[in-house]
């Protein structure tokens, strides 16, 4: 049990790998590839959403009336408005930043390079950009050394968030502003990066972090502000904050909201997107208001659209024959869209194989030479740009530029600014540089709505390049966005369709529409998103009729690349070795039942157990959850049953007036209050003075009754490792679940009793005791045993949880899975049709590789 | 129990109003209007949207490979396109009708008018208009007759429909025929009623209806298509329909995604929402692909927008200083938000009042009294609408108009066109003639484009008359959707406050954008519907930048509404008795546990019962759904458990060779067994012959040994309405749940077998034939009682639900709720610690009046 070491493995990652025969690996063997057996694994601790009840929730449960739950109702408005304007705002630093950087950047090095066109000493052009990106990038790399998750474009880590898998330090304060800067920096610093992916990053961590009102990254920052102290909560939030992150990076709040219901909520929750929808447009608006001002000095007016914007897609007013797309095109983007996706296919496929290589052989040495690694790439990248630029490029015409823009009523003044005439002179200029020394944004307008007609050598000599060096850099350690990259290798390739089309066909199109679905086509064929990414390329048009094309082609990438692998997200998150759940089970799963997935290996915890044996249980195990059972043997049980029935039947014989309805009532109370009164006393040996009710002296006789204690049933006698099989097998009634950190608070704060006294003596915690070190609970090896007094009896029935989600050992995998993900569980007890615990099912039981080689096993079986 | 009649109640509806105490109804009499006590309520069917775990379903399950599945899925999509075309044609069908019929009436009429204006012969004119209008009415409400759920928007019924209540012939192909065609007529007669909300539920008529390939209405229309034949895929492709519907209507594909995911799927799942996405965009091509072809023959450009159709709201290019919102703004927003809602409250209630004089009044007298109202409504509609245009109106100058036109560049020729010209002459128009004497589609344009300013008189008078108007419409026995009036209302008002803020407080303001606001804030009131109404109506405008200021007015009016009442949609199910289930349940609701709120009157089936129990248990009660039982008493307990318990044990000690895996597995399968092979042999007086399997030779001697019956477990001794107290509180092993349409299939196949057989004799039925008469199953009333031998035994382990989802008695309602809802489930068995069953949780437990009267329960006993 030791392997673990740190171990945030959930209950039973790690039996698997110990307890697996070398049958059972082999069969296994043949599903994994060889390869992804020598990866790391990490194990990860499973988010729950699901709330616990147990006493001290019910105590504030008590408390809270209708105008309570409006009051935190209300707090929960403002906070989701703050966390929506505070994105928005990262958003607005970001891009400020890039674009001064960007500019300054250049503008010394074009005004050098115009100035060397003449004079002949590109060197020192060259010299000044490859050393300004690559100070850029060097600071980008160190911050992602403070903060390794910082790397990527985040949108992993908050995809497995969302899903309900914790990755440690995916939210905190330091991850914040280490991806904030580095991303700026990175982007800065000319590498083929987006700043769309961090931003959503950067907008969870506002979301996870803002209604903390706490840092474990600044000890200082800590105000007093219970609420939300919850999974449930937090993740609530989290959802909220990165709809805003993609509100802010895309200016598509509708497709931010369907973004982190696509990726994250399980359920649809109409109070929960409604909120949602309202932060992520408090985001949108926040940025336009501000860069309306900033930008334009027009405050107040939010006419800008989104830091990504497509720009307006219009024929000319007078053009009757222009259509943006016809029935006709449609066909051309459905060849787009396999295009699309098997050059996606093609991009993951290599920066698979680059990460995996990444992980073998960078990350286990130094850490320095990740930051080499970046500047490595910006060196490179540099010098592609710069070598392309003046050498590849070809002088186009630009005057027939500008007539044709401003034939096709697309005009738009800041697209003919950024023209680049590198070594062109007479009103020609240098297309390929005009494509490379811009920002990627602007180029993206360039390939949508510049007329010009870039050459098709060009073009395509501008894709591979981009395509290659945007596969390599996703993965160096900076932050790093995939969209815009992908856009722009997707854009250049429709438009070099268009204008094949055009030219070698004589085709009637609009080249924009072209552009705009080649850039659909390959980032769909990257990154698989559906509708989230439909709706947010729709918002970014601003166009609805490209609704349907948009779509069409999305769909024809993701189905034509799913046929030979995963989408880049997925790619990463299942490198990092996350139990990521999936939509929906496959259908040949349902050849399996809950039994045959669950984890039968169980250790107990007894109602009333000794600290002695809690402590050793916590110890020597590394479950994150305890079954609270009683033993089913005959004397228990017959105790247990028969108090009830006989009380039952007492009653009953008793108070024969009363109604029928009444009597019904009472009988349902008594089998609801079984747990918690009757268990409660299960192992005191001195009778608690049950508080006398009117008929129930004879209940009382019975409870008296019991003083001789049954030794089987006494709390040291809790199942340890080194149980027999057969006592391994005794039938136990299951009560409820404890959680480690619940077992680990309660012994930290001496919640017990001494053995001599009643359970009701032991002191009470209440709910915000019992989450004040949310979410960073203490664990048992800090814990000091000297403190302890070990014969003292720990009762945890008023801290278990009660009543969660169980189900029957025949219910269906698909059921099991539909349950789990749905509810957003962390455990589900498998208890059969007596009551009796057989087993229990985590996330790690559902995942696909798990259920891949339940199913083997079982038609090996069969 | 005869109470219920025909009756479609769920379990425990009906016990509910008989076993009430006098005191108890006084408690509940408290938390309801009296006037709610006289309305007729009705009870209604659940939808079931979990599956069904039996033999049948296991035998299909073993014969699917992912190659079937995938063929699987691939009908699925193509049924799905095909419903979103088809929904589109009949969005084109009657698009083109009530174009072709307004306008032909509009020209008769306007004709006859421009012409009397001179001869002074107006009568003639009206006289024509009734007379069409009148017919128009009477061929839309003679329809109606013919199938009444026709009637209304049916935005309330798809909602109760996709939230899992069945309402009946609400999916039926007459319901769709009398629909289209009413709705059709309805609008062409002048009536103030829209044809959107008729078109979502034609779509979910579609929806619920093509994948069936069979008809009710139409008997011979039945092909063999044994798919898609179960409550949950009926209730996928519904959500389709109804948002193919919303799509057509609106040429809102986004928003009809949102839509049916808000109203319906309580839980989020990806490859559905594509597929309504998919769906969605189907529909609306469809449609602008005729509709270009139609209008304007420019086949395959499908450049026209959605039915319904804001128009482009844009600021003239030359003019720096217009926006179309600022921040400024925002604030008469909210304050326009708070007028809606309000508004939209005056009108819920006084619909409401109507309505309930309606179900009073109306309805229980001769059916030709309604078609009387519908003419009635028409006639006064048709001499409001003449009357005001004719006195009221003023005259505006026709060149201001023009001229503001083409200042603000929001250049609307067809606008131009449609301004009517009613007794003025000289370059004037007749402004209130101009918003009467269009379609309402034009009149909205006219308020959100036509810069002609109209008169605040004209404009506080066209809201009046069409406020009063339209709400007495709503409700009439036509088919009536109330999105379009109330877009109309509010755009009047909107534009009022834009009229007074220009003229009298000279504020630059666009005024398009207040008739919009104005049109937001009032359907909010109205409708209060959230996420989806936003999405749809920025999907109309086109315009991303409005989704702010839209969502804060849908907030605020909302908020305000909800204040005083509920939803207008939200009111007519109310009123229908329809047990719709919200989205949460109240925090303080979470008093209550499942035990309070379930209901503990059972009737139980035996695992083996006689046939005689079985038409007797059904023929008495009117339960949907039987718990499948076996009595704990001692000796069968010892039985039962011994069983198991001992095999398990030999087991072990005969194969201690075995891994402890196996081992581990090998408890789980008895485990798991343990209903299916165990239970089957309960009743049986016959052994049967267990297949030998190696080292069950013991467990076959034990199954052998119990050769004597045991009287109290005989089949005969079902449970019945006779029982005494005390054999109702036998606790009861439960171990699955049969349907009554289950029980009376079973006994109408003849699926029984006879006392000296083994049950293995019994035929067995296969998945298709046990949902063959999918969706209306025989009843058992029409069961020929002499085909059946009474003392035949039906065993019912292979047919019931043997792993429904349970909870326990301590379950809080909250928790409950959420499973039911989220899973879209039909009965919650509530089995205790031990494995009993103690009660069962329908919808109607769960119904927000239901929760108030426990809740006050709660508190009078406590």
């Amino acid at each position: 049990m030791a392997c673990c070491g740190g171990c945030l493995c959930c209950q039973c990652c790690c039996n698997e790998g110990e307890t697996r025969t070398p049958e059972e690996l082999t069969i296994l063997g043949e599903t994994r590839e060889d390869e992804d057996e020598i990866l790391p694994r990490k194990d990860y601790e499973s988010l729950d959403y699901d709330r616990c009840i147990n006493e001290p929730f019910l105590e504030v449960l008590e408390g809270l009336d209708n105008k309570k739950a409006r009051k935190y109702e209300a707090i929960k408005w403002i906070l989701v408005f703050a966390i929506g304007v505070s994105t928005g705002l990262t958003g607005l630093f970001v891009d400020f930043f890039v674009r001064l950087f960007t500019q300054l950047k250049l503008k010394v090095v074009a005004q050098s390079v115009e100035e060397c066109s003449e004079n002949g000493c590109l060197a020192l052009s060259l010299l000044e950009l490859l050393s300004l990106n690559m100070m850029f990038v060097f600071i980008s790399s160190v911050l992602v050394l403070i903060e390794p998750v910082a790397a990527g474009s985040g949108i992993p880590e908050i995809k497995s968030y969302l899903n309900g898998v914790k990755i440690p330090g995916i939210v905190r304060l330091r991850t914040f502003i280490c991806k904030v800067t580095g991303v700026l920096f990175a982007v800065a610093g000319g590498l083929f990066v987006g700043k769309e992916g961090p931003m959503i990053h950067s907008g969870a961590i506002v979301g996870a972090g803002l209604p903390q009102f706490q840092s474990i990254t600044f000890k200082k920052i800590r105000f007093h502000f219970p609420y939300f102290r919850s999974d449930r909560d937090k993740r609530d939030f989290v959802s909220a904050g990165a709809a805003a992150g993609v509100a802010a990076a895309f200016g598509a709040p509708i497709g931010g909201t369907l973004f982190s219901l696509e990726e994250g909520s399980s359920f649809w929750n109409q109070a929960l997107t409604w909120k949602v929808l309202f932060c992520s447009m408090s985001a949108t608006f926040t940025l336009n208001f501000f860069r309306s001002g900033i930008n334009f000095n027009k405050w107040g007016s939010f006419q800008l659209p989104g830091l990504l914007n497509f720009g307006e897609f219009k024929c000319a007013d007078g053009d009757k024959t222009c259509h943006l797309w016809t029935a006709v095109d449609l066909a051309f983007f459905v060849l787009m869209g396999v295009a699309g996706g098997l050059l996606g296919a093609l991009f993951n496929c290599i920066n698979k194989r680059l990460a995996k290589y990444r992980m073998r052989n960078v990350h286990p040495k130094a850490r320095f030479i990740r930051v080499l690694e970046s500047l490595l790439v910006c060196m490179v990248t540099t010098l592609v740009i710069f070598v392309a630029s003046v050498t590849l490029g070809e002088c186009r015409d630009l005057a027939s530029a500008n007539n044709n823009t401003s034939t096709q009523g697309s005009v738009n003044e800041e697209v003919n600014l950024t023209l680049r005439h590198f070594f062109c002179y007479n009103n020609t200029y240098n297309d390929m540089a005009t494509l490379f020394f811009n920002p990627q944004e602007v180029a993206i307008h360039q390939l949508f709505h510049q007329n010009a007609t870039f050459s098709p050598v060009t073009l395509s000599l501008f894709f591979v390049l981009y395509f290659f060096l945007s596969c390599w850099t996703y993965g160096v350690s900076v932050p790093s966005g995939l969209f815009v990259p992908s856009l722009l290798c997707g854009a250049s390739l429709g438009r070099l369709v268009a204008n094949v089309l055009k030219i070698n066909f004589h085709m009637q199109i609009y080249s924009g529409t072209f552009a705009l679905i080649g850039a659909a086509a390959f980032l769909g064929g990257v990154v698989r998103m559906t509708i989230s990414l439909t709706v947010i390329l729709i918002e970014s048009t601003n166009e609805i009729t490209y609704g349907l094309p948009i779509m069409i082609t999305l769909m024809v990438a993701k189905w034509t690349g799913d046929f030979f692998n995963k989408g880049i997200y997925d790619i990463h998150i299942h490198l990092k070795g996350v139990p990521l759940l999936e939509w929906e089970t496959e259908v040949e799963m349902d050849k399996l039942t809950a039994s045959d997935i669950m984890e039968p290996n169980l250790t107990y915890v007894y109602p009333h157990t000794r600290i002695q044996s809690l402590v050793s249980i916590l110890r020597t195990t590394v479950y994150h959850s305890f079954p609270v059972v009683t033993e089913n043997r005959d004397n228990e049980k017959e105790f247990m049953k028969g108090n009830i029935l006989i009380s039952n039947n007492i009653k009953f014989k008793k108070s024969s007036v009363l109604t029928r309805a009444g009597e019904q009532r009472r009988r349902c109370q008594s089998m609801k209050s079984y747990p918690s009164s009757e268990l409660r006393n299960v192992c005191d040996e001195q009778t608690a003075v049950e508080p006398a009710e009117e008929g129930q002296d004879i209940l009382q006789q019975m409870l008296e009754r019991r003083h001789v204690p049954y030794p089987n049933l006494y709390p040291d006698q809790s199942p340890s490792e080194e149980w027999t099989m057969e006592e391994r097998f005794r039938p136990l009634t299951f009560h409820g679940l404890i959680l480690r950190s619940q077992l680990v608070n309660l012994l930290i704060r001496g919640v017990c009793y001494a053995e001599n006294q009643s359970s009701a003596s032991q002191p009470r915690l209440s709910h915000s005791e019992m989450t004040e070190d949310y979410p960073r609970f203490p664990d048992i090896h800090d814990l000091d045993l000297a403190l302890l007094n070990p014969r003292m009896i720990v009762d945890v029935t008023p801290y278990m949880n009660s009543c969660p989600y169980t189900v029957s050992p025949n219910t269906r995998v698909s059921q099991v899975f539909n349950l789990f993900r749905t509810m957003g569980l962390r455990h589900v007890p498998v208890v059969n049709a007596v009551g009796e615990i057989v087993g229990i099912i985590t996330r790690h039981n559902l995942t696909h590789e798990f259920l891949v080689a339940k199913l083997r096993q079982h038609y090996i079986t069969i």
